[in-house]
């Protein structure tokens, strides 16, 4: 195991009516900004509820973040910030909104132009409004992490930052606000957390025996819940499980004193910046692929990961790797996520554009081993045509 | 899954050489007193570390905390806070010494009679000095939870008590401090580990699927690392696994969302508070027969218990149930750690004696049924008899 810090702060309020205890949960005297995506909040009921646990509070809102949620946007929310003296903000919606509310809560209060926050990777943050949330849809883990990702849309450039001023004071975790998901959020949100957790376990051991069950625990109930995630929107217990498996996945908890790769991601990112791929979708493009293509240096893993997760037990360590990657891919493809980039019409000039963004944004040493390199993102791309 | 509230602020420092990480961890204004218990602390050359990690910040020592830690030794420290005008703690040992230290911390700033904040379960704890923690015995959690248990010696009383404000600010975990304990007291960590994992997973399903897979997996690990953690003083990789699997074991994550059961360590605790018997050695002579006892009421549980911990999946129910107890038994008896009263030369007068004390606090309904009433309390010791 290697040495680590663990250190979330984030108060979790978990279960069904719980939006109302934002009452006790925002100070009494926050002016405080909701910060919300498309007109599902609205039309859910969920902004009336935060309206009403808010009570005698000043609040204002800021609707219109959107996936990906873009500089260009949140400026305009911080803007707002400043108008409006607001001193406490509150996400209402999935991982881009709380994303996106990350930034403003950094931006607001940054001497300077708010864009290096992102280039700096959350370095230069000195100071952030406090925040919390209240999620409608589980996949990202931001609820219960310190990181986010924006995007410049006039460069097409989609950025990671993380501070530990940027925790959530508190989330609040109601598995009915799911209800409403379109199917294919849903699909995307079990394919985000899987992914999560695949990049903090499935890269080379290092005797973390709690780590490697936990993460695998993570996996195995995605795959179990998936089926009646997507048939039974109002199933309870299943969507419970679901929100509470996607927060964990991606909490510092699995990742803690483990080796991390992080390359499907930064090549993910490329994809969505470029094509505008749902970012899970971009994470189920590139997975399969990867692990075929670095099936070497992550072989004890894939051989413990066929096992503990998908049963594979017979075979050469060659077909049983192989057997573990291709359930891995046709999980994907069963929630009706492509893994292939002909899905969405992209072909070899993909690849090349999508290198040369990687080029562009310095991510030519990717992976637990940095040995992705630009031509080994070519193999990887290659793959997944 | 039941709705829950999560929330866990001590920040975990964790890995080899890390007791120097003090000089940024603790305050560089604070007056510390750290608290410590026996010579083993000062012989293993961790206070030399100590001391010279805080630098020139005012500190004082307070040696001498028991295993249970009493009020009577306890409030002598209380005294020398006051005197010293302290501000900050520092518990250096296992978890008698976090305990301890947890309720120094919020005896010196109460108001009455501090004996009332073990009455008051820490309901009554209004302020608290702030605290980190030196990890040296992997075993009660302590120091990643808020609760605490100590002991009033005149009264032969052991209470539990618990608080919000009673969270380590940190805690520093290098497993390598764990080399020098002696064989007996890893083996009742690892016990202590497995139980308070047991306590909290071995109920009724509530469809908790993450929780039960990380329950699961904790168990999984303290049984893979046993023979290795007693065989194999300095292997720094088991170590580090039994460290972190025990802090994992009582932080609130496995028990968040699902119901819990704590007879066995309120039984235990008797045990303790009259025989003098180790904690961990008291769960292991009441665990095995309370399962037997309940086995109705834990029958889905058991079962899957056996098959996900034991890998048994032959025989009817009954048999796979009566296999599982009989694995735990083995466990326990295979760490030396006998789970018999007659083991302690303790007979039927000994049963008289708990149940007396049991009746005496109140623990007349105990378990997650609340079903375990003197006359099945008595059931259970008998059969460990």
């Amino acid at each position: 195991m290697k040495n680590f810090e663990f250190h979330n702060p984030t108060k979790i309020v978990f279960g069904a009516e719980t939006v109302a205890q934002l009452s006790r949960l925002v100070p009494e005297s926050a002016r405080v900004l909701i910060l919300y995506g498309g007109a599902s909040a609205e039309k859910t009921g969920t902004l009336a509820e935060v309206r009403q646990a808010l009570g005698a509070r000043v609040s204002r809102e800021f609707g219109g973040i959107e996936p990906n949620p873009s500089y260009e946007t949140l400026m305009r929310a911080v803007e707002q910030v400043r108008r409006d003296e607001i001193d406490f903000l509150l996400a209402v919606g999935g991982g881009s909104v709380i994303d996106g509310t990350k930034f403003v809560a950094a931006a607001a209060l940054y001497d300077g132009e708010p864009w290096e926050i992102a280039l700096s990777g959350g370095a230069k943050v000195r100071r952030a409004l406090p925040f919390g949330a209240v999620l409608t849809l589980p996949a990202t883990g931001s609820e219960m992490n310190n990181g986010a990702v924006v995007t410049h849309k006039a460069t097409h450039t989609k950025l990671p930052f993380r501070s530990p001023l940027l925790f959530p004071q508190f989330s609040v975790l109601d598995p009915a606000k799911t209800f409403t998901l379109p199917t294919k959020q849903v699909a995307n949100g079990l394919v985000d957390a899987f992914v999560h957790t695949v990049e903090q376990y499935l890269t080379y051991p290092v005797q973390a025996l709690a780590q490697d069950r936990f993460a695998e625990g993570l996996l195995q109930t995605l795959v179990e819940i998936a089926p009646q995630a997507l048939a039974a929107p109002d199933d309870y217990a299943t969507r419970a499980n679901l929100m509470w498996t996607a927060t964990l996945a991606l909490n510092g908890l699995i990742g803690a004193g483990v080796p991390q790769d992080w390359a499907t991601h930064m090549i993910g990112h490329e994809l969505t910046a470029l094509y505008d791929i749902d970012h899970a979708r971009t994470l189920a493009l590139v997975l399969p692929s990867l692990l075929d293509v670095q099936r070497d240096s992550k072989h004890a893993k894939l051989l413990q990961y066929g096992e503990r997760v998908w049963g594979i037990r017979d075979g050469s360590d060659e077909q049983r790797i192989d057997a573990a990657i291709a359930r891995t891919r046709a999980f994907f493809e069963g929630l009706g996520i492509p893994t292939r980039l002909s899905a969405y019409q992209l072909g070899q000039e993909a690849v090349e554009a999508v290198l040369a963004q990687l080029q562009a944004h310095g991510m030519t040493s990717l992976g637990e081993h940095r040995d992705i390199d630009l031509a080994r993102s070519r193999r990887i791309l290659e793959a997944a045509l």
